[in-house]
């Protein structure tokens, strides 16, 4: 039995629900609203407040990019978290750039302009051209981050940057970025959000 | 042939001395310096212009969690990145805390007091908390963030919150944090580094 908890807005929660649905598990999400999300019992799974968290029968995982790590581990071996030590590590490298210029940059401008977020806008900014930058050379071999095929480094890092327009930010001339979150939408059992663009 | 490109007072650079040290691998450490890990050849190694950068012979890697992923599963599989998908994406968890809260809270504060770099102070010190409180309570276990053993989640997290003093962070009542900054500190080969405090 796997529960999801998330907010319909969270990007991350998206890169896990996009995690489930590739996969083809079954699951049940469970909306924190109301700012459930900062309360017991809620915090007592999940001690800083953040979704999303998965719960797979005993185990308990919280942070979008360990909930990768951990689906891939269990479901997608090899395929979706790296067949040698260099892909896995590659592939962890996009994960930390989720966590950080990613986090830090379009996921900041989105909760500034959806939900007045006191932010640094210049800083933000920065990071975000910063990550588009570097996605978009990445993406020049072969429309995926890493290893010609969808990774758990494409979950983690898409969903942000398609959703940056909400965040005021131009798609821009990031021709290969705009190709890679089409390429995701396009998956079968994808599951549709607001706001991701192409 | 092993090279790490670093930058002595890196706590990141640290992660992977560390490592490289505790596994017993035979290396070479560049020190960039005058601001060469800005500037070609090394940015193009690089593109963010970040240290520390690991060449193991045909394989480059940037991000200190990321050459820690790819050296756990070169070296020291399982035992280091986890045994089974629940301990990898738990361990992964705290790469994550490592390259989001700590990078910038307790690392954010030790650039402003080092090196004069303009920060949110109250936001960087707010974060540091939630850090230690969260490592705090996680090491009540066992001593260890996972396993009852070293991983990397311990490589990953232990620099920046052992060099908090030197961003103007007092040790406080962070018992458990200081005995275990201080147990890595005592593994053979550690790599002493100025500030390391316990």
């Amino acid at each position: 039995m796997i529960t999801l908890y998330s907010l319909a807005p969270s990007g991350n929660a998206q890169k896990v629900r996009m995690a489930l649905r590739f996969l083809g598990l079954v699951f049940e999400e469970v909306q924190l609203t109301g700012g459930a999300h900062k309360r017991p019992p809620f915090t007592d799974l999940k001690p800083l407040g953040q979704v999303p968290v998965l719960v797979d029968d005993e185990v308990v995982l919280r942070d979008s990019q360990a909930i990768l790590v951990y689906l891939a581990a269990a479901y997608r071996p090899g395929e979706w978290d790296g067949y040698d030590a260099a892909e896995r590590g590659r592939i962890a490298h996009w994960l930390s750039l989720a966590a950080d210029e990613i986090a830090q940059g379009p996921n900041r401008l989105r909760l500034a302009a959806l939900f007045g977020v006191t932010i640094d806008p210049i800083a933000a900014a920065a990071r975000t051209k910063r990550a588009l930058d570097l996605v978009e050379r990445q993406l020049e071999a072969s429309g995926w981050l890493e290893g010609g095929r969808l990774t758990i480094a494409d979950l983690a890092c898409a969903p942000y940057l398609a959703l940056r327009p909400q965040g005021g930010v131009d798609l821009g001339a990031y021709s290969n970025v705009r190709a890679w979150t089409a390429r995701v939408a396009a998956l079968p059992g994808f599951p549709v959000m607001t706001g991701w663009g192409a």
